[in-house]
């Protein structure tokens, strides 16, 4: 398999977190997003949504984080991601899409550029609107975790999954403009939790071979 | 079951049709957006998250709309809404998530008012900017299925699914501020082909009980 991906991008880090927990080799091809490489012809053939992460897995081309990594969940069952039962699994799913929908989309290097240059958005704004949505969705995503006895060591339960490989990689974004998460004592437990694991540890953005400082 | 939508809301919307293509009956439960209603104790109590859709099935309280749907068709397997092999689910998800991740989170009420409010952009800087994503979405969206024999009368295959259920909404949206269609030919196809089906027509915004002007 080779991962079209930017050490950077949170996106492409759950990829990475998903492909490490399941133990499947994987080889790289980067996509330097700042200097706009998702925009060239040749990544634009990959994927026409100038997006990273992309997955080639033999003849199939896989776009879209969430839909990569359920597609690793069925493909190799040995580590499941997802629980048993439907109401779990929605829950899991649940989690994870309060990060891949409500908070990340928001927080995109594209959404922050298109603040600074077309709405003229200076630094300061830009932090506050950037901390403004992780807020809003850490309150929700801790307040699910804090009222429900399936969180247990990690957002499900005692393994670590789905949930968690979302939440991490928001996290580490979370630290760009100095969130305090004092008032999300859940979300940094679990998050501790996780990077005590090799699988996430080595998927952090300054351990990736294209890391810049 | 027991729906917790607004009219106005995509992702409710998304739900409905789910609801009405597998034929199972459900009550309404209205979360006035533009009034604030989903910051109330009472619905914080359901969904703490403060968004709708919520759905409630027995016991359990379902929270984000491609969550619930992937519940719903794990529960109701009559009518199926993603195919059957991992590589073409995880092409309808890709889809779905290029909508339900990369475009509506962009373009939510929410984000909206904040771009009015804390940023000061007036009308049409907010249109512009509402525009803007979805055509990016949009156009990955296009490319993505005009480039692809698994794309036929819907987006995938000649049965409605998952994919079809986050477009039809957003093509709604995206009459807001009257997105020109024409750069986007086989979007308009599908959406057209939607729209003559019982499911999605009842979903629309202005056939719910709760529909304003």
């Amino acid at each position: 398999m080779k991962l079209h991906g930017y050490f950077r991008s949170s996106a492409a880090f759950r990829v990475r977190i998903a492909l490490n927990l399941k133990g499947l080799p994987y080889d790289n091809a980067f996509v330097h997003l700042r200097k706009g490489d998702q925009r060239s012809a040749t990544f634009l053939g990959i994927n026409p949504q100038a997006l990273v992460p992309a997955l080639e897995d033999g003849p199939h081309v896989l776009t879209q984080s969430l839909a990569i990594i359920e597609y690793l969940d069925e493909t190799h069952t040995a580590v499941p991601l997802l629980p048993k039962t439907p109401h779990e699994r929605a829950r899991v799913r649940a989690l994870a899409q309060i990060v891949a929908c409500d908070i990340h989309p928001i927080d995109n290097l594209r959404v922050l550029q298109y603040l600074a240059k077309e709405l003229k958005a200076d630094e300061a704004a830009v932090g506050r609107w950037f901390n403004h949505w992780i807020a809003t969705g850490f309150t929700g995503f801790e307040a699910t975790l804090a009222q429900d006895k399936a969180t247990g060591r990690f957002c499900h339960g005692d393994a670590p999954g789905l949930a968690d490989i979302c939440l991490v990689p928001q996290v580490f974004n979370s630290q760009r403009y100095k969130l305090d998460l004092g008032p999300y004592p859940t979300i940094e437990r679990i998050y501790e939790a996780c990077m005590t694991l090799p699988a996430f540890d080595a998927a952090q953005p300054a351990k990736q071979p294209d890391a810049e400082p």
